[in-house]
Formats: structure tokens, C-alpha cells, sequence
């Protein structure tokens, strides 16, 4: 099963699609979606697009966003809330379900730690998909939360089977 | 020229469309749009969906949406800011630029005061757009918002023609 993380920003968005065979994980691609545009109404529509066709080329079966929110600063919450929005939509319009992680709880599951630094994510994410070289911070958070969503959807499944041999 | 006006939230978006011929305006059609949906995906595509629906149907020429950010709640701006980047999203996809006023810059438009109340908001579109019956207070601000654009678009115009006959 493919799954896609994304890392939703206003100017950057962080994208990365892992393959899920099992318990084994391997890399698919990642990168960033520049939102390119005078206004904001244009760089919603180019994130837009730039996901719809990222979701057009890897035909991810899962997804998950980040769910984050900057403390004290109300107009900089709305800017990514704005993003994360576009985030949410695009593998909506395509019938998937979307995952929601906090920042910590995807530093948690992929680090082992909630406070993890950046630095630490990027060297974790590498040691979960070999061969992989995030491009980039906010791409490595991406594949994190791919990651992290991975392993909530084996755990889901292991339940259901455990439930169904009782 | 049509003017839609849009006042958005995650579970009621208020719009307004309204006709400007000259100085002249008048209503053409408000409502609410409800997110539904169990997921926050499936509640942003039914905005999506409802928004490109009034857009088809009303064809505007012209949008604005209002720009608010709820103080000291990050969880509640970031939401907004979710239904906010759909609202602008759908303009920007018929090739419309999207004007964006404040709260307070609409009421001083429409009322004369920044802090009207909702009653006051009600009351003066309806005097602004005779025969109107706002749905609801937040289709009442989206016509309200509708109705500041008109304003503002017409003011750029004697701006560009007071140039032009220097």
C-alpha cells in the first residue's frame, strides 16, 4: 500500500510516499511544493495543483497531514491553516480518508521522543527507508508522518485480525 | 458586474451575490453553505463542492472573503484558516482575483462604524440592497463583504478614470 505525508505551509509544502508491504517500509519519492502566485488566492491554486498531480503520479491509497498550529500568532495560523486546508482537500477529492497527526505524536513514533529536533527526524526517517534523502526538512517531516501513519494503519489492522481470530 | 461575497467558517459559510451597475446595487442571492461530513476532508470537499455550485450557477465577475483569525485560540484560527483557504481556492480556480477585507473594514464600510453589531450589519445591507432577506447573520456579512468590494472596486475605477482625464 502506497501512503503520502504532507507537511502543509503557505509557502512550502513538505510531500513524501512510502510503500507499505507488510512491516516493511521502503521509499517512494518526496519533495516540496513551492505555492507560487502574486495573491493568495493564486498560491492556494498552484499548491493545489501541484498536490493533485503528485497524487496523480504516485496514486497513493493513504494519506496524512500534519496537524500543527502556531502558538500567540493568530494571522500565522490562519496563513497555514489556509494551506493545510488545500492540504486536506486535495485527497478528499480522490475518496481517501485523511490521517491527522500532531507534530509530536509523529516525533514519537518515528524519533521515539516528542521534542525531537529536525536533525534527528531527518537522520530517522533515512535509518526507516533506506536509500532515502529527503529533500529538505520539510520533506523529511513528510515522510514522518507517512511513516507515522503507516504504523497506526498496521496496528488498526493487527486489532481487526486480533479481534476476528477470538 | 456580479459580486460574490463570502464570510467563511468550517461548519456554516454565508455567501451573497449581488449586481453593481453603476453606483446602483442590487441582490441577486445569498445563502449558507453547511460543511457535511464525518471526517474534516469530507466537510472541506462539500464546501468545495457547494462553493463551485453557487459559483456555476451566479457566475461572478468578482469575490472577496472576509479575513478574521479568532484571538488566543490557535485550534479554532487553524480551522477557520481551513475553510478560509477553500474559500479562496474556488474564486481563484475561474481565474478570479479575491479581495480580502477585515471584519472591522467591513462593518465601516457598510455601517459607517467598525463595531456594529450583528443586528446593525443585517439591518443596513438590507437597506443597501432593497427587497434582501439576508439568510442568516453570515449571510448577512457575506453580503455585507459583497457589498465593500462593490466599493472599493468602484473607487479604483474613478482613481484609474480621474488619471486618465488628467
Amino acid at each position: 500500500m502506497r501512503v503520502i505525508g504532507i507537511d502543509p505551509g503557505l509557502q512550502r509544502t513538505g510531500w513524501g510516499v512510502i510503500e507499505v508491504q507488510g512491516s516493511k517500509l521502503s521509499h517512494v519519492a518526496n519533495g516540496i511544493c513551492l505555492s507560487e502566485g502574486e495573491t493568495l488566492g493564486e498560491r492556494l491554486l498552484s499548491l493545489a495543483v501541484a498536490l493533485r498531480e503528485i497524487f496523480a503520479r504516485h496514486a497513493p491509497e493513504a494519506a496524512a497531514v500534519e496537524q500543527t498550529f502556531v502558538n500567540r500568532d493568530g494571522a500565522g495560523t490562519l496563513k497555514l491553516g489556509q494551506a493545510r486546508g488545500i492540504a486536506m482537500l486535495v485527497p478528499a477529492e480522490r475518496g481517501l480518508a485523511v490521517g491527522e497527526y500532531a507534530p509530536n505524536a509523529v516525533k514519537k513514533c518515528v524519533v521515539g521522543v516528542g521534542h525531537a529536533d529536525k536533525r534527528q527526524v531527518d537522520h530517522m526517517v533515512r535509518l526507516h527507508l533506506p536509500g532515502c534523502a529527503p529533500k529538505g526538512p520539510d520533506a523529511a517531516d513528510a515522510l514522518a508522518v507517512a511513516i507515522c501513519h503507516a504504523h497506526h494503519l498496521q496496528s488498526a489492522r493487527a486489532l481487526v485480525r486480533a479481534g476476528a481470530g477470538r
